[in-house]
């Protein structure tokens, strides 16, 4: 049996974005083309954009959402931000264009109650035939876990932040 | 305070290799030489490799260990074959030609007893300054982790094989 697949990484730990990118080096390697939709600015940093440069041929990247929260004081227009990101990321995913869609940290636009579960549930069941998608962020509804293919839980056992050590350019970011 | 880390990626899930992949895409993106040395034979697949032919002046992967397993019937030659890839991964370390070196799987030769642990920790933490490392592997040692940075437990919540769906391209492989 052979199918697309929905995949979740998930927990409070830091190798959700991380493994997305590693997913997609990956799939690059195949020859797929990719769409990297980022729903928290700041989530691709500057190493992973400058190696996406060597592949202009097949790698897309758009961020598409605020800060690195969803929590503003603006609550209206901040759902207006999610509900806008959401229907291009809905465009990508009907477009055909891509063999594999990332969807970072869309699980806050579900957690913060800013787009309907249903709507986004419905979109990446129904995905064009062939599309992999993956979706990451902390706290995945449990209705995206049903509906995915493959969850796994990035836990933090050890966190170097923890002990007064700053990110490190090339690691961290 | 700016040093460089040791990151242990462990635990039953499917990321550990993957978020090593993110992490070494990441450390390319910012022109650091990168060396990754694959203790078991075929963890790093025909797509990685065939994308990390867009960085030949940065990256350089090697594969020093037997197949899938350290079990076999001939467990002296095993335990060859495991100090001599010990070895070589030593002298990479050493050579400070690498700002990052990846030492995928090397947790089994720890916990197959084929290696010193202490060995393994005293290469580690005296490395030279600047060298980040990333070890990847089920079963991690309480040593490795006293030693690490940073720790992540790749957990494995779903998993398409419980499901009957095989491997895809581009997406396992």
């Amino acid at each position: 049996m052979v199918k697309s697949l929905l995949i979740v990484n998930t927990g409070d730990g830091k190798g959700k974005t991380t493994a997305a990118l590693g997913q997609v080096f990956r799939a690059l390697g195949h020859g797929f083309k990719v769409c990297v939709l980022q729903f928290l600015k700041g989530t691709w940093k500057y190493g992973e954009l400058e190696a996406a440069k060597r592949f202009p041929d097949l790698l897309e990247i758009h961020t598409l959402g605020r800060g690195f929260t969803w929590r503003s004081d603006n609550i209206q227009q901040d759902i207006q931000v999610a509900k806008e990101a959401w229907d291009f990321a809905k465009q990508v995913i009907a477009s055909r264009k891509f063999k594999l869609v990332v969807l970072d940290e869309l699980t806050y636009l579900i957690s913060y109650g800013m787009v309907d579960e249903k709507d986004i549930l419905e979109c990446l069941k129904n995905r064009p035939e062939g599309l992999h998608v993956i979706v990451t962020g902390r706290d995945a509804s449990s209705g995206l876990k049903d509906l995915a293919d493959l969850v796994t839980e990035m836990k933090a056992i050890k966190h170097p932040f923890n002990e007064g050590i700053k990110g490190q350019r090339g690691i961290e970011f």
